[in-house]
């Protein structure tokens, strides 16, 4: 890898500002490249300077820290079609630090993709130039602004080129020094040197001072070396505002083979105007006098950049993807769903060569082995790192691919932020949880996922998935892999019978009934494991001459309001919701919601898990909570002979 | 800091296993103190094998590699009186690796805490001894079982006892290898350098094996040590079966001054039994033969180890608690409710002194730096670390004090798993989320939280607060202070009117009827922000003779059922929710499941946030969103006339 070279097209007509409060400065065009750094440098602070003035918010002073930094990149080593921002080999560029996204704008600004007009309407109710970056630009692809999300997914994103498409793109990521604390970062530095990922290099840009003060390790610089050197990437100690050592550096980055690279710049924050470089007090603010600020910094330039084109590499990949030969179970027989999960994602992962699966160090348990086994070259260890998992498989998403995220339901609640952030960026990842709720038995709380619906119900634009047998998993796996945006699945440990046939059917928005009658009294909504209780319940009862239906919401959402206004008028509005879950924001609370404004009188009672549970067999847990078979006998009962209360 | 050097007790008759199905072997007494320690590393063995079979599951293989480091540590260097786990001078030692329990439990019966009787209830329904080590015993101060949360939660013991309450004592941590793959960990030894803390131990069992396969870095120990060293910690790598190189390091480890130190132990996994040391496949698996595992080992021992007394320090603090004095506000004036939260917490401060305070480096936005101004030895700059920092809480909360952590309400969805496990640990703390809601305005969705009430309200046990003004606010973290588990206090960004009068009193599980006449025909449930678009919605409907009553929820969870019922028994059971959240696990899915078993007949209009939102001022993304006045005032006329369709 070379750089590319390309002259820089720029233009140094003294314009007028377009922002009226501000004045024009009249310039010289640049004499040398270095000289072009400087001053797209400062066109970058100043229009940075112009945007948030004309937003009356924002972060200047972020953006114009590592100002430098990307002048050098955009002009010598970017390679990007910024036409085409579709082309499979175009370097991707992450502002992980989007606070700075005035910088990003500024910079985009610079290479003609958006005008002076748009520049100027950030943070504006409508506008594609966002408080911070958001896939409402095209050359935006994740949105960031919670910090140490950017990061992860940009070694995702290097990972799918070094792995299953191989691909001559850079990813280049800015991370700010605030952002060093966190440490979803630390797992993709760690994950990045494990893979040798070569392809990725990172800006981190030092300014020192955070939004409420000195950031812990302040301008030691060596501190972050240290630090990134023992975790295995090549190191580039620099001055951020030094436009000749800002290339050195991207030059030798690009040099580096077998390990990631990492430029460790020193910078200013408002670095060009006195009134704020360096100062504490002056995060997210907009500058105090904007028109002094632009005259400090020389004026308004416009010098156009037109990035390299992107390295030659394959045209875009069409995935063959015929449709599965799902596994298929027989009625009657034992399987956990989380095994099904396992086979019908090997066996997709058979006729679609666009899925891939990650696993956070538990493939045995969700049963993911099973696609590594089968596939190994799109299977990815992501170790115990859960943030860099998703991180993983949204930086998969947008290389186009097909990504299966698999763990301990459970220890999703420590990816949540990522979950969210995928769901800001438009990603569509699918994520399988396993050991859900107190059927995970002995292990005790720690491991059981008590949160995860009502968790993953709260994402914008989520779908939840709570299959109780086999064929349905190996259907609804199918189904999540054509399922936009943010789709869950949650599956059971222990082994379930399989009740419904393989040729049944299942869709997103669907349910079953699973067991009824034309005598009907009392509707009984479960999904996962509590439909195998809700049926014997229903036996049980119907031996009693008591007879309710179990209505299947495997579904959860978008949950099957149709099915479910249907039954409850059969059942004269007598419902028992029952669920593996703690009472708020699961099963119940999707089931009201769908039905509260149907005008129907209710009569309710909720099932779910109230008490912290400890250790026990899955049978003595679902007994101790209160979901069981004889618990939802008793709750029917009840609403049918409101005087014999359970 | 020296060792203890008391003398270990022990008794090595040769007794009956109590489990019938495994043999006795009679041994010596151990001839010296290494040669106990060699004994005492294979009784723990004996001991975890002996419980997990008993129990049909669990990690033998995973406490076996780390029973060397743990003899020692018992026998010599522990400082804790078993019968007095309340001493706070007593050492803290937490599994991090809490699925090596056995070990743990199997120390504790050593130390003669539990019986062998109890050892073998392990897993078993009710048992105190569960799959993984929680606070149903006196001496487990945490849960852990959730890779990656006890270490952050050592760490604030350990900063704890090096700032507000000076105390002598060590905690001592034992991570596995797999664990340090959790980017947690790193925010975890970030912070332990930062904070100088001495008084922290880790021990690092590198036994190379996890659950589905080999570690990221295998036996590499000196991959540890040199990130280890980098992060700024004193680091002793060692063999951690040889019993003298435990001891050196141990002893040197206690001496290290100005930095925590860190033993990084080579291990083998499931040591001592050949059918499964070293060998993968043998997680979390009870072993083939235990009863010749047991031969293998040596046979069962008895050895009783009466640890070394706490080191002397002071007693146990009571902290003066007088009623705060606490801010108020002018009905009518502007306050925003997250800095009336910083100006009550400040107050508390002056009273009680065991108030602590902490922030995600967001102290200016969510005025947690009033607090910091006001009582800066009892304030802790987390940075952007919010695992730690919610770890810290805990750690604070251990050690009797009263922590409040805050930061923008989105980024505690990056620390949802510890917020879980902090409620399985019965720990009491309290959060408070700044910029909630579109109401966050400019920054864009990457900022505003729309999850979180779905989030907080799914922990067990939890407390969810969601104040619309500055009186209500400075009220509820007073009253935050003496809850219970984990409180949750959302506040707004914006300014809004101060609507209650100082004197107006709230509680946990309150609400208020904010605007009511005798002629309401709705009710319209809010919190928070929504309350104000409700008042002026009402306001703006009584102009057309229209009655709508307004219900501050600003407790979310416990809701006011009865006030809530009340309220729809008078409007007929006409209700409008609305709430900036998105209609998932919020304040909608609280007041239906609340009133679902009333047995009203509702019709219910919910307003949410739908769509996602992008920039813009809070009044226009409140009214894109439709949960602005004029979407309350057309939702009523729907209710009043269906046919009126808004």
């Amino acid at each position: 890898m070379t750089s590319p070279g390309v002259a820089a097209v720029f233009s140094l007509a003294g314009g007028r500002l377009d922002h009226p409060t501000m004045t024009t400065t009249t310039l010289s065009p640049p004499r040398s490249r270095t000289e072009l750094w400087r001053e797209l440098g400062q066109q970058l602070r100043v229009d940075s300077i112009r945007a948030t003035a004309a937003a009356g918010s924002g972060h200047p002073t972020s953006a114009m820290s590592a100002a430098d930094l990307m002048a050098v990149l955009l002009d010598k080593y970017l390679r990007y079609d910024f036409d085409r921002p579709d082309d499979p080999n175009n370097d991707h560029l992450i502002f992980s630090k989007g606070h700075a996204s005035p910088l990003l704008y500024a910079l985009y600004a610079a290479a003609g993709a958006i005008g002076d007009e748009e520049l100027l309407t950030l943070r504006r109710l409508g506008s594609r130039l966002e408080g911070h970056p958001s896939p409402a630009l095209p050359w935006v692809e994740i949105a960031t602004g919670s910090l140490g999300f950017g990061l992860p997914v940009g070694v995702g994103i290097a990972l799918a080129a070094k792995t299953v498409d191989p691909r001559p793109y850079r990813v280049w990521v800015l991370v700010g020094d605030s952002e060093m604390a966190e440490g979803s970062v630390w797992e993709a530095f760690d994950h990045a040197a494990f893979w040798q990922l070569d392809n990725l290099t990172v800006v981190v840009d030092v300014n020192r001072l955070g939004q409420s003060g000195e950031t812990m390790h302040g301008w030691h610089l060596m501190s972050y070396a240290e630090r990134l050197r023992s975790f295995g990437w090549e190191v580039f100690p620099i001055d951020g505002h030094d436009v000749e050592a800002i290339d050195e550096a991207y030059a030798a980055a690009i040099e580096t083979v077998g390990r990631p690279s990492v430029i460790v710049a020193r910078t200013l924050k408002g670095k060009g105007v006195a009134a704020v470089e360096d100062k504490p007090g002056w995060h997210g603010k907009v500058l105090p006098d904007p028109e002094a600020a632009i005259v400090e910094l020389g004026g308004r330039r416009h010098i156009r950049i037109a990035p390299a084109a992107p390295s030659a590499g394959p045209p875009a990949r069409t995935y063959m993807a015929s449709s599965p030969v799902l596994p298929t179970y027989e009625v009657g027989t034992q399987k956990a769903t989380r095994r099904a999960y396992g086979e019908a994602l090997a066996a997709l992962g058979s006729t679609r060569e666009d899925v891939v699966s990650m696993d956070g160090e538990v493939s045995n348990s969700t049963f993911s082995g099973l696609f590594a086994d089968a596939h190994p070259a799109r299977f990815f260890e992501m170790f115990v790192a859960e943030q860099q998992m998703i991180a993983a498989a949204v930086g998969f998403d947008v290389r186009g691919l097909t990504p299966f995220a698999s763990a301990f339901a459970a220890f999703f609640s420590r990816a949540y932020d990522f979950i969210r952030m995928a769901a800001i960026s438009r990603a569509s990842i699918r994520i399988a949880g396993s050991h859900a709720g107190v059927a995970t038995g002995e292990d005790g709380p720690s491991q059981m996922a008590l949160e995860d619906i009502a968790m993953f119900r709260a994402v914008h634009g989520s779908t939840v998935l709570y299959p109780s047998d086999a064929n349905q998993t190996a259907k609804l796996v199918a189904l999540a892999a054509d399922n936009p945006g943010v789709t869950y699945l949650r599956t059971t440990r222990a082994d379930t019978p399989v009740i419904y046939p393989p040729e049944a059917q299942f869709e997103i928005g669907g349910s079953r009934l699973v067991h009824a009658s034309l005598h009907d009294e009392v509707t009984i909504a479960a999904a996962g494991i509590t439909v195998h209780e809700a049926i014997k319940a229903a036996l049980r009862l119907a031996e009693d001459e008591i007879y309710a239906r179990v209505l299947d919401l495997y579904s959860v959402k978008p949950i099957d309001r149709e099915a479910l206004l249907d039954s409850l008028t059969a059942t004269g509005g007598r419902l028992v919701t029952v669920e593996d879950h703690w009472p708020q924001g699961g099963l119940a609370d999707a089931v009201l919601d769908a039905v509260a404004d149907s005008g129907l009188p209710l009569q309710v009672v909720k099932l779910a898990v109230s008490d912290l549970p400890g250790s026990g067999t899955p049978a003595e847990l679902l007994h101790a909570a209160g979901i069981d078979a004889a618990a939802i006998d008793a709750a029917v009962r009840s609403l049918i002979d409101p005087l014999a209360i359970p």
